[in-house]
């Protein structure tokens, strides 16, 4: 019966102290932004600091180019006009490559969260050696960051999206690039350092591709008051992600949310990854096509917007074969909300567009074997993402929520010419 | 992008910091009395408060009769010997009722988490009126009491683990016992306070019962590091329960883990739940026995005894309905550990005995379907759920827990004369 509380009022030391207090004026002047104009009036009634503090704690970041502020502000309050601040628009920025099997995007993101630049090129990147895809991503990277420049953004870290199993800045395995212990961090850095030397001490993170979708969607998507969510999203692998209370479940060594490789049919075909009969033999985007009779040929976002067309009129085969990879979904999403029970389960992917013939098959099952019964159909617990929400946004807005939670931190990152 | 921190520094009053503190040192003295021996000054070290402070704290848990004081200890540290603390082995204690399908079993648990009253009575609650079964139990618990007070012990709260959707007070559905929205912590309540009028102002609360015997698994079982699992127990229905870095994750609406009711084959017998070819119909008592030819009428224990006697004897019939059994297992799990990605698998209930004949099929599957490949064959991550941890141990001991996090708030349910 371990567990201990940090005792209140255990030390610390000032330093610290003002550190995290930075972050809290910081992040309480994004939040009051979004919400109206933020004053330090405001930000000091939310974080329950005084103004004096928050004076103070605002001129560093001002000075820092964290915050910048503008014309002054009548609140219709007693005393002083206070004035408006708003988190910066240039200088501190996060960039976030996904590298997935058959594109690359890229995209860098404000402080606010919004995205600000994008490139991503349509690449098949199976089979290809780890180290070159790497370095065409990193190229796609480097163009990227010289768009940025132009916008007056500093990029102060570079979080990379892989459709595999990822820790400890590597990929462990991502069976349908066929990588196996791919130290992607620094085979990505130093291709991208080789390309613009500037950014040699840009750190680099990794993560799962549908962890930082999944990421995105929580923070930029239409989820509303839903904060415990599966994400499922379809591409030529089937990746999934588990959000709880607002926060991503990594699991014991960082692998979980894998629901592509819940077994379906033990007997089924193999899968890349060594088993057989895995939910993405019968729902992924190559089984979906294969099943609809659109050959291999089409490619892959091809294939998929013809499905969606062929779906439209009418097309008996395609509807069919939309709506046994739905049922398959149902089945397995019944069981994963029987375990984990969310309040909703997001579709991304090539899912999204095909939702008006998915979700119905998919619903029925859920209806039907969610033992809570709050999953009934139609209750729209079931639902597709928002296009707002993607890996590489949710990447690049990872880099930007270190930056929120420390910026002391980031500070010196920012050139002072920019 | 939202998340807020509590400011460092944020203001709590002196009261809130006492009764926080005095709940941390109550855990220090346990904790260092597990180690060896809790004097004010290893406790002081463990928890970073004064000495003058924590033996002020000390002499408040003393008088309201959480800690003993004994002997003298001579540390060999500088300095004056200290006493020696212990948290009290009489006085406050927790009372936890298991009320399963086809027993109930009461027991009383110590501070230190020792149980100290054991009471089981095999019945078939399976159809009974909820009110009955709750009566039933209440009865049991009743003469537990009385034990209890016998051993200078005074339960301060209750809790009921129950094998179904639990939530806000009352059983939602448990499909094998036959209940649809039983309050239970009144039912049970009022029931105890009708045997015995001093428990009226015992506060109840409820669990599922997977969820408890997780729990006591974690806190008293031989799990070692293991922080992050899954904890199936086998019973007539298969329970399950998700415990993360020390934490039972209990999902959006208090149903996770429900692992008996995923689906092993969409066309498969047709569950209780409502659902069709979920793991319970293959791998749960019932049809465990009904594979291996060992009728109904041999009963839930002694039957379990029977397929045990027989597989050890080598019964090719009851050995491939185990081998089944593991297998199905086996493919469920690994679904669930691809979506998880625990440390363990803990096997409770039946299957424990039955580990010898169930574990290397399921480790088989586990082996072959687990993506991350951490699953290899023999690891010893799947493992039998030790004795220690059962479902009423570990209610019992959510109460002691509650005690423990907040001494203040039961001190004046210990009545003087104890």
């Amino acid at each position: 019966m371990k567990s201990y509380l940090t005792p209140l009022g255990s030390k610390a030391d000032k330093d610290t102290v003002r550190r995290h207090n930075l972050s809290l004026v910081l992040r309480a002047v994004r939040d009051e932004g979004e919400a109206g104009e933020a004053t330090r009036a405001g930000v000091s009634a939310r974080v329950g600091l005084t103004r004096a503090a928050v004076s103070s704690l605002v001129e560093q970041l001002l000075d820092s180019g964290f915050v910048t502020e503008s014309g002054k502000t009548f609140s219709g309050q007693a005393g002083r006009p206070g004035t408006a601040l708003k988190v910066a628009r240039t200088g501190p920025a996060g960039l976030g490559v996904e590298i997935n099997i058959d594109y690359v995007s890229v995209c860098v993101v404000d402080l606010a969260g919004t995205g600000r630049v994008r490139q991503t090129e349509h690449l098949d990147n199976r089979g290809a050696p780890p180290g070159e895809v790497l370095a065409r991503a990193a190229g796609i990277a480097a163009r990227t960051l010289d768009s940025a420049r132009e916008q007056d953004l500093c990029p102060v870290g570079t979080a990379l999206a892989l459709p595999g199993l990822v820790s400890g800045g590597s990929v462990r395995q991502a069976p349908n690039l066929g990588w196996n212990q791919v130290a992607a961090e620094d085979l990505f850095g130093e291709a991208l350092a080789g390309l613009r030397p500037g950014t040699a001490a840009l750190p680099v993170r990794s993560e799962n591709e549908a962890n930082l979708a999944a990421l995105a969607e929580l923070w930029f998507g239409g989820l509303g008051t839903v904060r415990s969510f599966l994400y499922l999203t379809g591409e030529i692998g089937v990746g999934g992600a588990l959000v709880l209370d607002g926060e991503l479940l990594r699991g014991a060594h960082g692998f979980a949310g894998e629901i592509g490789h819940v077994v379906v049919d033990p007997a089924g075909p193999e899968c890349r990854c060594g088993s057989r009969g895995c939910l993405e033999q019968y729902a992924g985007q190559s089984a979906l096509l294969r099943a609809a009779g659109i050959g291999e040929g089409a490619g892959g976002a091809a294939g998929v917007m013809e499905l969606e067309r062929r779906a439209q009129a009418g097309d008996p085969v395609a509807l069919a074969a939309v709506a046994d990879a739905g049922r398959m979904l149902g089945q397995v999403l019944s069981g994963a909300v029987n375990l984990f029970d969310p309040d909703a389960v997001v579709l991304g992917g090539i899912y999204r567009g095909l939702m008006p013939w998915l979700a119905p098959p998919a619903d029925e099952e859920l209806t039907g074997r969610v033992v809570s019964g709050l999953w009934s159909r139609g209750g729209g617990r079931l639902r597709a993402s928002s296009v707002a929400g993607d890996a590489a946004r949710g990447a690049a807005a990872l880099v930007v929520q270190d930056v929120l939670a420390d910026p002391v931190a980031y500070s010196r990152s920012v050139p002072a010419g920019l």
